[in-house]
């Protein structure tokens, strides 16, 4: 544990301070995970608190039950059922964020030297929490298509692996969706190899173009899918409100995880969402919201595509979040430095990697800055990897 | 870890089935710690939440730092030196109520196999949080004082104790205050030992008679001692705010642990609650809340006065809870069953124990009934009390 927890904070303190400096107001950055808070609906969240604390509010400061609030966890069980994974409230866990879930999940199931199998790259945060509970980690390769699910079957057969972890739609860091065989497929080993999978879905209701894919936890009926959701990129992430869906078994132990966690997720937050689903135009929020990021997509891709050649990028069709690599094997880390320097900021690829980090990678977030900053920032970006390539044909 | 996941989960899913049962309308209950919901401030909270939504939306909304909110964490920092914990912002951790605080200590320093030694009988949900990072306990005695400060010196001579967890003031279970020389002890100890001590204290403002004391955490400065507060029991537990406060280094590493858990804790609630005190007369709430406790408090006393002789219960200055233990040996487990028949409900004290648990014990809360229901209640109760010990004897 304690070297684990070494290395962990080395990593969290590394990320951390590239997210601080790059979070200066001067900076234009593309480094967080940041929704727009311009599309945050603030009046309705107003009018929802308002009403909350109105019409129930003991209920909305007291102790409530660790699962949630029973209406929210019923609307969550709805609108699921219509996605595509048929939920009972019952089945609905309310969590503080889905990184909560995650967290979670570890206190559950993952004894130390567990193994858990992770797409690479992956979500920086879910490795930290793994490690926390002291697993190892096999590490699955990633194509455009999302997780290589052949070697994942392999992998299977040869080692004990205790849980997958996936972000299956608009991965992060890479924006790539695993396609729906893929999908069936993972469900199917799951099942096989009695081996629990946790499906992390932030990102899922995001979707600017394509075709809508269901959720791996709703293909198998009977396979131990674990899936995690969220408002804080639908709603407001200031919310701290997400949600572990699962058989009744697994939900039970998750709500004595999360009794030791925290007893509960705030009341009142609970209470304004549900609150909120009652009055509010949800769908035609996310149609706006879909929109806004869409048209930022576009810009960043357009802005890339004017990159140095040999400049590569993934092509997602959702979420925050677009992955590229530089030509020439140009260290983004270095990149960074450069970048800075020319008041931009991006995340370099190499911690999202649990291992052999492709150092020549970067991650782009989209979501937090409107077109023409978009292509102001790359446009300044494309010049700091110009200038690495002179200076590489210069040496060379 | 499996055996201690189930024994966690059959511990937890006892008190559950106990809470559930007795939080049913129609039963009197003093088995939960839930504050009184007729003194939650709810004008101001209303009023609170509004204004941090209307002066500034995004930063309500949006992600946070995981430290915390500035304004709140200095204002922690402020009140707590004032109460005898000289502290910086900087060294003050916001969390998602105290309970968390157990949480991210567990996750930050105890590794599995590692020793806590904890007060008998001890707050239950941290045993259940300790036992979910593999920890064993090192079990210190209580008497009316407090822990036995010289049974834990005696322990730290003999056995590699890595955290000392105690709730000095008020504690849960038993409502017993630590003296000041026991205070003074545990800190030097800690010092002189090098053991971390957890100081949890979600009760300290709520002091109905006697002399305030100061917190551990502030007697030796360089002594290793965690300091855990919360909002929950002064202002609303549905906002779950709490706080740590330590040496920066300390924060650090509980920050790390808390970015892997949650990200942060509710940007609303935090900014709702350092605007509430900008306009809000929090000491005469606090003055209001003690006044109602403190004669329910009396209430609660002079009803266990009542009890068959060889009664014997606690006599607390503050808090939530006061502790008796029944005459002739009842089981207190049993005398649970009668008392439902009746509509009144407590919690056996049996599960506080790490080990060899009193079964002739009992928790009683007094903070959520006005004092002509306790006094209701507890008459029911008494009449259970005196029916066992008539069975009792007749049958020797």
């Amino acid at each position: 544990m304690k070297l684990a927890r070494r290395m962990l904070k080395v990593q969290a303190s590394a990320i951390r301070e590239i997210l601080k400096v790059t979070e200066r107001p001067e900076v234009l950055s593309f480094a967080g995970g940041l929704p727009a808070p311009e599309a945050f609906p603030v009046e309705a969240l107003q009018r929802a608190h308002a009403r909350a604390l109105e019409t129930d509010p003991a209920g909305s400061l007291q102790y409530g039950p660790t699962e949630g609030y029973g209406p929210l966890r019923a609307w969550v069980a709805e609108r699921m059922t219509r996605r595509g994974l048929p939920a009972r409230a019952e089945q609905v866990l309310i969590t503080a964020g889905s990184q909560q879930g995650i967290d979670l999940v570890g206190k559950a199931l993952i004894d130390p030297g567990d193994l858990v199998a992770v797409e690479a790259p992956s979500y920086l945060a879910a490795l930290q929490t793994f490690t926390t509970y002291e697993a190892r980690f096999a590490v699955i390769p990633t194509d455009e298509e999302g997780m290589r699910v052949d070697e994942l079957e392999r992998v299977l057969r040869t080692r004990r692996i205790k849980l997958i972890y996936l972000v299956p739609t608009f991965q992060n860091p890479r924006g790539t969706t695993l396609t729906l065989e893929r999908r069936a497929k993972v469900a199917r080993l799951a099942l096989e190899h009695g081996v629990a999978v946790l499906e992390d879905d932030p990102y899922g209701e995001l979707r600017y173009c394509g075709a809508a894919l269901p959720p791996i936890a709703g293909l198998e009926r009977k396979a131990p899918v674990i899936h995690l959701g969220s408002f804080s990129k639908t709603l407001a992430p200031g919310l701290r409100l997400g949600y572990a869906i699962a058989d009744e078994r697994t939900i039970r132990a998750l709500t004595i995880a999360k009794q030791a966690a925290d007893l509960h997720t705030g009341a009142l937050s609970q209470r304004a969402v549900a609150e909120l689903m009652g009055f509010f135009d949800y769908d035609a929020h996310l149609d706006a919201l879909r929109r806004l990021y869409g048209a930022r997509l576009s810009a960043m891709l357009a802005a890339l595509g004017d990159f140095p050649a040999g400049t590569t990028f993934t092509r997602p069709e959702g979420g925050l979040f677009v992955w590229a690599r530089l030509p020439a094997g140009i260290d983004a880390q270095q990149l960074l430095a450069d970048a800075m320097r020319e008041r931009v900021a991006f995340v370099p690829g190499a911690p999202f990697f649990p291992s052999h980090p492709q150092r020549d990678t970067l991650r782009l977030n989209f979501s937090n800055r409107p077109p023409e900053l978009i292509a102001e920032g790359m446009a300044r970006l494309a010049v700091c990897v110009e200038r690495r390539l002179r200076e590489a044909r210069a040496v060379a």
